[in-house]
């Protein structure tokens, strides 16, 4: 089964480990006659890139990436094309400690218990290292649709919300938080300071938003825009909640405090408020398709953690672990570029469903 | 591309129409020699059936369904499990209002600009009606994993949460609220009168439980059992967020607030707390699998809305609907037994892809 | 695994089995507004009913379809087509002696092998009948691709060709054979007696042409249209080859007198010779899409075979069979609108895919 | 769509084109816990390199596969395998004519058809240099299936055929075509030489065996195990034919000519002759699986060929072409090693499924 690939037409299949030589992906399905080079895809992984900040990770990559396929004389060929990024910071270390315990909150346990061995270094497949290869692969997706416009944010870091009146879109790329709110940027670089030097780490809620997508894209029933995107962002590293629109807050409302009031307009149709997030049965509205999606706080922390060892007879024992190394405090900041990517690798997937059935 | 179809291995295909002659469900991939008949089937879809209370709508349908292939002598063949259920009370009304009007929270829009056309009678194939072929495809799935038991209830609607020190569930199924506080079942039903004698609606939080689910099952990195999951509830009609584990509540804790200790335990490892859902890298870790599921209120209401009319000419004009009609004053609470069926599929699918690629 | 569905972006799933009450297929993936009724199902289903002559199995089915869903008021909603044909006359009998032995080239012992157990009335899912599904699905996907035109015909019974001199597409539909050859239909009609009184059974050979297909459809390098019709063809009961163009006899061919000349015409570019069948690089040329499929005599015959039966301990012993009941003396016959309908299935399939990647 | 992947459980995606850097294959769903390493490929990229007589083509690849993902310590973990094997000898020269001819045969004319463009060095993408990536692909498939022997041949070459009575298993690897008759070797080797001087080019049949397959792989009905065959084997450049079993030659026996009749013995059934190939239903019988695919002689020769050129304004104007270069005279010999791979992928693919749904 491709259970490392996604998509229906524009299927991107990843491959790679956080310390294997490098990873890459292969996005299958790409319309011919696009213009592609490695410069429209670099500076996503660029956002997305660790060591930037004091608020990432210290491990150093450049993420270079290689298109190795899939596009002759500057244009795609409709042919796959393979991303490759190698690896070049995969700091020599003694794993013996890390081979034997499982980090409560990671996936050593789960993966042991399903392949009876895992590749523990950093990891191993596991790793949000590997996200990198879907920024790579969105940004193929961005050039399919270019009409749409996608953008994301940190809007609530380790419980603390930006301010919607201090929204500015343009400081977004200019702090390491990704965050809209000036003042916001303030409290979260303190609150984050103050979590790292504890060794603890902290959750985030990152809010990401798709304009000028028309309507009819997505299908009933099991193909729905939403369900699509709720796959997408629940299986980025550390996600365990997505909504749409106004999510659970829509579960707390009145059907007429719920409404959507639609108007003609000189487009054809809008909408009063947009609770749905621009999806309806499936299909998207021609509103913003909105969406949230929280970041559980990084599982690695500095703080000692009860967990059970491996021993040499094939069974437990209790233990405690400490997880050391170069580890992000807030893992969701760095989830906005992978989000924003998962995002278009969606919709550009829905576009082309949409023009393959409906012509 | 199969839109109307869901799962990998264990993969089911629905067809039908609110206000067609039948709808049903094809099941392809159950294991064989499983002892099945209508009668394992029954009684979730009569648990799903309209009209048994004044809290549901009137549509009166015996839901009753057919084996029409993949069963011979009492047992599973391998081959596909076709399942029918008749429509019996499609009421004949004029529809003239509703085929022009666009009812805002309704996929009327979307399916229009999508497709060019739409079945206007019920909501055609957007009506939640189609969920009863998921629930009957469900009931399958749970013959396929018989060793574990799951079980939904609704937790919170219209804001009103149930108390967990109430939770007896031995009365989910015996109220129309499939609710396990018997406080908070008076408190509903009051609630939920006002809300329907207004011809207003009331959103719904369902949690959804499974247990007996080993370490293991799911598959990195888009096959991912919460992934999965994630797009099997989001695709329900009206779902707009789904949380696993503690969901959106982990993003506001610190890491080592979030962190699920482990011990040594008779049966390998148990964890102290469960806040990540009993799925950890997208597998599962032997903990009960939890999620939550956020239903919006029912768009049917009988509060005036502004909406456009189709015109005669191809444009559109401004408005007003109400929704007269049969309708679910919260259609969350219907929402339980889908919300069970879907973890059912997801599962039943895991437990066989799991089987295949690792023996 | 959908092992029960075809196609990819016009996908159909078939279920049920020779003796069940009824059998179907679900098309999904049909583009919107296409006029459709059963009317323009039943002719193709006809041309396959058995019983309309003593060349065929004396089994007596209307084969009538009925739509269950996907079309609204005449015409197709992008919702899936269900399509359902009951079966009417399975003959009441005595199945203990099939129960327990395995008829030589049929699957029982394959089904058993694999399920440990069968639905050994008529074959159950084995059944020839299966393919009335396929047929009925064929005559939704022609509908998707007016502009094609596909016929094909048998070109060789039991060892014995058409003259190519005598083709006469007009005489097709007209005669049990559905022979283009008057003179060969007089033979065969001989030939085929003989055959039949024996209780014996003949091979054959079927021709397949699709013309109106523009150059472009098909996909490299694993959706190769030639191989999805190969894909298509072999898995045709009874089926045990399949060429492309010259097929076989392109391997004994020098380069040169294989070679498919072009030159510039009205329309573009067209060929000297059609070797290739009409596909290079696994896409349409513009040129004819041509093929064959052989089909091997029925294996249910009068003469006795030896054959092993089970054992009441689960061993085996010796035994021989003769298959009694209604049979076709041969199989290859009613392959005609088979293969046409996978045909039109494939090659709508590619044209949805087409438009979808390349606009 | 994922037209560039191959397989259900097991699951590869290939991409590169004959002028690329590099091309590879990604291997989703191989089990863990297998032993590999680049030993266990590079073997049979050995015996499909080019440049290793005088009968193939003249490029000089070492063809050096390397394992970028997948494997840990000696071990495959279950998750995709990344295999890349880089271009080195892109010989550098002028491709302005061959830019705007058409080679008549090659996938030129129909590539442009579909994408409005195409990557004219060496075929681009349709190039049988892709089917490297496919003989790594299937190395892996062999370790899946440890239990199970492919073999393939040449049985024929331009229409000499091989003499049964002469078969040697023993020699086949050691002439340049795959030749298990040293008779047939010498024939051959003047036929080819004659054929090459002239700068034509002949046409091969490969006949291929898997023993060690047991009963019950495989299934009905559109995952049949023979159409997948037919499916794998009419994708691999320039085949024409597929046959299982006696394929056409079993369209012109009699039922009792063709029937497999059936004994027990030891290991349960075995069949007295084995017309079937193995197949019966679409699943395995236990017998060896047998098949034969023919392949067209090389397209590229150095005989002027009639073709159309591109003008400057879009249109067609006649011309000739003489494709010199470096090509296989019998492109089918170097066919054998991909025709094995690509006979244990599907094998290897049905286990897996087999074991899913059947455990």
């Amino acid at each position: 089964m491709s259970v490392n690939s996604f998509g229906r037409m524009l299927r991107f299949t990843t491959w790679g480990e956080s310390h294997g030589p490098a990873l890459g992906a292969v996005v299958d399905g790409c319309p011919p006659q696009i213009a592609l080079s490695e410069a429209d895809i670099q500076p996503f992984l660029d956002a997305r890139r660790p060591g930037t900040s004091r608020f990432t990770t210290q491990r150093r990559e450049p993420d270079e990436v290689r298109i190795l396929s899939g596009v002759f004389e500057g244009q795609t060929t409709g042919t796959p094309i393979s991303l490759m990024i190698e690896n070049t910071d995969q700091r020599s270390k003694d794993y013996s400690e890390i081979a034997k315990s499982y980090r409560p909150g990671h996936a050593d346990y789960a993966y042991d218990a399903k392949y009876g061995l895992r590749d523990y270094r950093g990891g191993g497949r596991s790793s949000a290292r590997e996200t990198a290869a879907r920024v790579a692969a969105g940004a193929v997706a961005r050039k399919v649709i270019p009409g749409v416009a996608i953008r994301a944010w940190v809007s609530e870091m380790g419980g603390d919300a930006i301010d919607p009146a201090n929204f500015d879109a343009s400081i977004i790329g200019d702090n390491p938080f990704f965050c809209p709110d000036p003042v916001a940027v303030e409290r979260w670089s303190a609150k984050l300071d103050i979590a790292r030097k504890a060794g603890s780490s902290l959750g985030a809620v990152v809010t990401c938003e798709a304009t000028g997508v028309p309507a009819g894209w997505g299908a009933p029933i099991y193909g729905k825009l939403d369900a699509d995107l709720a796959a997408a962002m629940m299986g980025i590293n550390a996600v365990k909640g997505i909504e749409i629109g106004d999510g659970f807050e829509a579960a707390r409302l009145s059907g007429e405090q719920n409404a959507d009031p639609m108007h003609p307009d000189a487009d054809g149709v809008s909408f009063d408020a947009n609770h749905a997030g621009g999806i309806a049965g499936g299909i998207s509205t021609g509103q913003p398709v909105r969406l949230r999606v929280a970041f559980k706080p990084t599982s690695s922390i500095m703080v000692p953690v009860p967990t059970v060892k491996k021993t040499g007879d094939g069974g437990y024992e209790s233990g405690e672990i400490v997880t050391k190394g170069r580890h992000d405090p807030c893992v969701g900041l760095r989830g906005v570029p992978v989000v924003e990517a998962m995002m278009a690798l969606v919709l550009a997937d829905h576009f082309l469903l949409h023009r393959g059935q409906c012509g």
